[in-house]
């Protein structure tokens, strides 16, 4: 028996973790689950899995909670401190499934912790990848990458010879406007936007995968995670997102994992690791899909990706600015009020106009989001930028 | 410093192999090279090497090989005994790339030692495939394959949990006549069997590919050489031969490994495993490459994977016999005798017509080899079967 815990249980990735360990209910044994605010969905999968406690983040929402499973024993707590002493309620295995920067201190609570930790929340290592590194090293926690990039080049990566490594290669479906002219971009509306071609997912990471900044997070992610350093991490764009990633050798071998576009096998692949626990997911047709394709990223047409490799040259403070500046546009972008290619240049003038130290702590992360946040907001204030 | 043995070292393969040493000399010491015929390529390895000791099989090249090596401390041994002696000299890694069944002994000598054999010779697991693995798990020695498919196949291949592996599929180019209607293949004349897409090869290898005889006997090895059964192994062609195998696990995750079709790039896996060398190989250039393309073989214009697929499901002597009767045929189509639509007939019925019971040793196994091909040399004695 595994004894598991999951940091955002009733989002999607929370969900997808809780379908396989219901496959497999003689193998886990559910600690702790802890949700945001959906009162409702947190009180009946602890129930359904029997979880020791469940926790809502917003405070207001203890209550129904606490009414919700009256009578279970599942112990009821709410508050952002409450979900952070989950996480450090040492778990074996965490699934950090939070999303955005209420994420980072239970992260790093659950890495403190030194057990094993599935990584699915992107700002822990955009914003804070030097802090939750340094203490995954500490603690001697494993870092599990379920995002399906990342999840990929770590089952093809050989940890133990990292310096065999000559080069990772992130695949990037290229969004819905991969193939459009420039002009066409400019007045791309959110709707195009959102229409992802592969994958079902929400809207601001489908504009992200429209701009390709969902890939320059993600190799800042990779920076973190793989100890091959930023010249030896590369972008290809691969219209059937079926190759999630590959990694070269030095020999000229080069390792991919392939896959149907669902989240539940990287998820599945970190639940059974160093196993492996059967899913029901797709399998993949390679005859059905027939043709895999492969092209250079245009760095013209999708600055973002650029961006992203200067904030991670330059690194310190500079990928959580990128970040948090790219969330504003995205967001601003996604209510019309500033255009599709509007997004990577109001992020570039964050990153020129605000340059704080690195921070030293999370407080000081989340300082810097929401002054970068600030600082963005204003500068959207004109329409177009 | 690894002790090596090379045995077929002026072959191709074997002189891929010193390629590989002679860039990194620190790393290896050369025991013995053996070859079949090329005294003086043998002696020349010998020397630039400092090999041990040099063996020519055909015996009546004893003295030119002892005057070419005179005054230089390096033994000279003549005759196929002297080639097993050297083949079961102990060295801690073997590279097994004596062509045909004259490999047999000397490879089954290799795997008694116990050592690390670097397995290059296809009629050692395809003709005596059960002796050779009792062999090595008797011996405890390590077999790595040199083959690009089975080198992929093991580089993805989570050896400690082969009960997760789901399906193994080997990849075919499909060969030149992949495109052809079955009308035209029957008129298919040597210069065009042997005009291989993506490989430089042999001409018998070469006409393997268009048979897709090679894969099935790809398969019959990969049988042998990964604890996965018969109905996981699957075949798909895959015309650039970019990608050289793939592992599908339960979870969903499908592994591969892909690279530039140069046999450095496995021959260097295995000298170098569990670690990695870098080599001179070009490096895959997916961007460059554009498009993978992947589509299910057709059994009716290529009966040969049917065929192999049989005698694998029959085993013992089976395989023996596929493999000799298709040299036979091969030839017989390189000789303009019959047409190329002939081999896989010819196979099928001297299949039908031999049936010995399961070889129990080598000598048994190489019987079984001259009397198939007895069999199907009187066969194509007619010019159409």
């Amino acid at each position: 028996m595994r004894e598991v815990t999951i940091l955002g249980a009733t989002g999607s990735v929370g969900r997808s973790t809780l379908d396989l360990i219901r496959r497999n209910r003689d193998r886990f044994e559910i600690v702790a689950l802890t949700a945001h605010r959906d009162v409702e969905g947190l009180a009946a999968l602890a129930r359904e899995f029997g979880a020791r406690q469940a926790v809502i983040a917003d405070e207001t929402l203890y209550v129904p909670l606490r009414d919700s499973l009256a009578g279970t024993g599942i112990q009821a707590h709410a508050g952002a401190d409450e979900v952070e002493q989950a996480a450090a309620s040492g778990a074996e295995w965490t699934m950090a499934a939070i999303v955005g920067t209420a994420g980072l201190k239970p992260v790093l609570r659950a890495l403190e912790g030194g057990g094993t930790v599935a990584f699915a929340n992107k700002e822990a290592l955009v914003s804070a990848g030097d802090l939750m590194m340094r203490t995954a090293t500490a603690s001697g926690a494993t870092l599990l990458p379920v995002d399906s990039e990342h999840n990929a080049i770590f089952q093809c990566l050989d940890r133990a010879h990292p310096e065999s490594v000559r080069r990772i290669t992130l695949t990037a479906s290229g969004g819905p406007f991969r193939t459009w002219p420039i002009e066409r971009m400019r007045e791309a509306t959110p709707a195009e936007a959102i229409a992802h071609p592969n994958w079902s997912m929400g809207a601001k990471i489908s504009v992200d995968c429209a701009t390709l900044m969902n890939k320059g997070l993600e190799l800042i992610e990779a920076y973190h995670l793989f100890p091959v350093g930023a010249d030896a991490l590369d972008v290809v764009v691969h219209p059937q997102s079926v190759v999630h990633s590959l990694v070269e050798y030095v020999d000229g071998s080069v390792l991919a994992q392939l896959g149907a576009p669902d989240m539940r096998v990287p998820i599945a692949y970190t639940l059974a690791w160093p196993e492996r626990m059967a899913t029901p997911c797709e399998r993949l047709d390679l005859v059905g899909i027939g043709t895999l394709e492969f092209e250079a990223p245009d760095l013209v047409r999708f600055p973002a990706l650029e961006l992203a490799r200067q904030a991670l040259a330059q690194n310190g403070a500079k990928p959580a600015i990128l970040n948090a500046a790219n969330e504003i546009g995205v967001a601003a972008f996604l209510e019309n009020r500033i255009g599709f290619v509007d997004i990577a240049a109001l992020v570039s003038k964050v990153l020129a106009a605000y340059d704080p130290p690195a921070p030293a702590s999370i407080d000081e992360v989340l300082e810097i989001d929401r002054e970068a946040r600030r600082v963005a907001a204003d500068l959207t204030g004109k329409t177009r930028l």
